[in-house]
């Protein structure tokens, strides 16, 4: 039997709030077992950028992370917030050991290529990507990863890459190992069936279910990338995909996607 | 016998330069056998403090670490300086990952106390600061840790530490398990008996020839300090202390200093 791995991912709104970081990090202390984290940016980067009076480079509506701003979100993402979450985890028990994709070779991104749009350092995670071997190694030695999302190209660049992709891509990966269950947290209690009312969270959706309320328009258009990237999770072999608010990891409220 | 181990500290003014670090690294990644790279600030932090208009916090000429220069230092040492590092010594065939003192518990410090004047968020390193099993684990992976000069308590609260003294308390607490050369590079020879000819680099100096040095006041009192710390890690069981030019080590011009 394959050994439990919980990976749990937390966005920029936390990040942002000094005080539900403080209260999601306490309740990840508690969640037992073998466990890593992923976490995205907050606003913090993009404010010093204006403070720094550096134009965001805009492309078809998207930021671009030209190389001023892949300084910048070095700095935030690996440097100021990893080592805060990983202090504060310290303080609160959990052997936490922060990195970036260049740490240890964690991830080797590809440089995403250029097409309609050159979208600048930013890393996708082909198959392969991830370094299994030194985040066994972490973690059979007690370590609980926390990772930033800043990847590297294995040739001296450093990339920005989405921490769901992140998350999702190391679920994947170790998934031949550990029996990973994946938790997506961001500020609802689950996948409501009703954008209107927050009590309507649908407690399980398989993966024929998900067609279904997809084709009934029930799911929520922002809702549907991450859920067809959780449900490609589970087809490569994640075993379980919880939705769930950042502040109630350890409450029974959640979403929880299965195969079947 | 005991394997060897060699533990480089570079500082500031090659961080500060592209160029010069491509160089260092580039060489480091030549020496052969288990390594450690401690890498100091650069002027970086300090530009970017008053880009956004943050003052300098000065006490008896001395700046203090209050929290936002504390947020900014950390930004550059564990996020860019740190992950550019990581992520070349990888393009170069190193394995390397970046650390903090939080990562892994790796270094505790101990907030400066209060007496004449208050240091802000600087920790000092006691007697068992350094988690040497987490060390030993990833030196024996192969891995080649990269320290920042930034460490924690214990408590959630991140510190400011002195490269210079993480790069000799890492080599005292190791001393025991491996035979460490401690090699602290700057931009000179060694040490030069007549500062003014750069060819007058000192070979080899033993404590009681330092003693006479320093008594004949031709070692210059800006090198006291970094010998007189040297001199002490010797006497802890470090095994060699190299002064060396950092673009120049593997070549053999230097100073090694010797118990006798």
């Amino acid at each position: 039997m394959r050994e439990g791995l919980k990976i749990f991912k937390i966005g920029g709104g936390i990040i942002d709030d000094t005080a539900q970081l403080g209260q999601f990090l306490t309740q990840f202390a508690q969640v037992p077992g073998r466990k890593m984290l992923v976490h995205g940016g907050g606003k913090g980067a993009s404010q010093m950028l204006t403070d720094l009076g550096i134009e965001p480079n805009m492309v078809q509506g998207r930021r671009i992370t030209d190389a001023p701003t892949l300084d910048i979100v070095t700095m935030f993402y690996a440097g100021k917030t990893n080592k805060q979450v990983v202090a504060l985890l310290q303080a609160a028990g959990v052997n936490a050991l922060g990195l970036s994709g260049a740490d240890g070779n964690a991830i080797r991104a590809v440089k995403r290529p250029v097409q309609d749009i050159d979208y600048g350092f930013v890393g996708d995670l082909p198959e392969g990507s991830i370094n299994t071997a030194l985040l066994d190694q972490l973690l059979q030695a007690s370590i609980t990863p926390v990772f930033c999302a800043i990847t590297h190209d294995g040739q001296g660049q450093l990339l920005n890459t989405n921490a769901d992709t992140i998350a999702s891509t190391l679920g994947r990966a170790l998934a031949a190992r550990y029996e990973v269950e994946l938790h997506f947290c961001f500020e609802k209690d689950g996948v409501l069936r009703d954008l209107n009312d927050e009590a309507s969270v649908i407690p399980q959706i398989t993966a024929d279910q998900y067609q279904q309320l997809k084709a009934g328009g029930i799911i929520a258009a922002g809702m549907v990338p991450k859920l067809d990237n959780a449900f490609a999770a589970l087809e490569a072999g994640v075993e379980r995909v919880v939705i769930e608010n950042a502040l109630k990891i350890n409450e029974p409220v959640k979403t929880v996607l299965c195969r079947s």
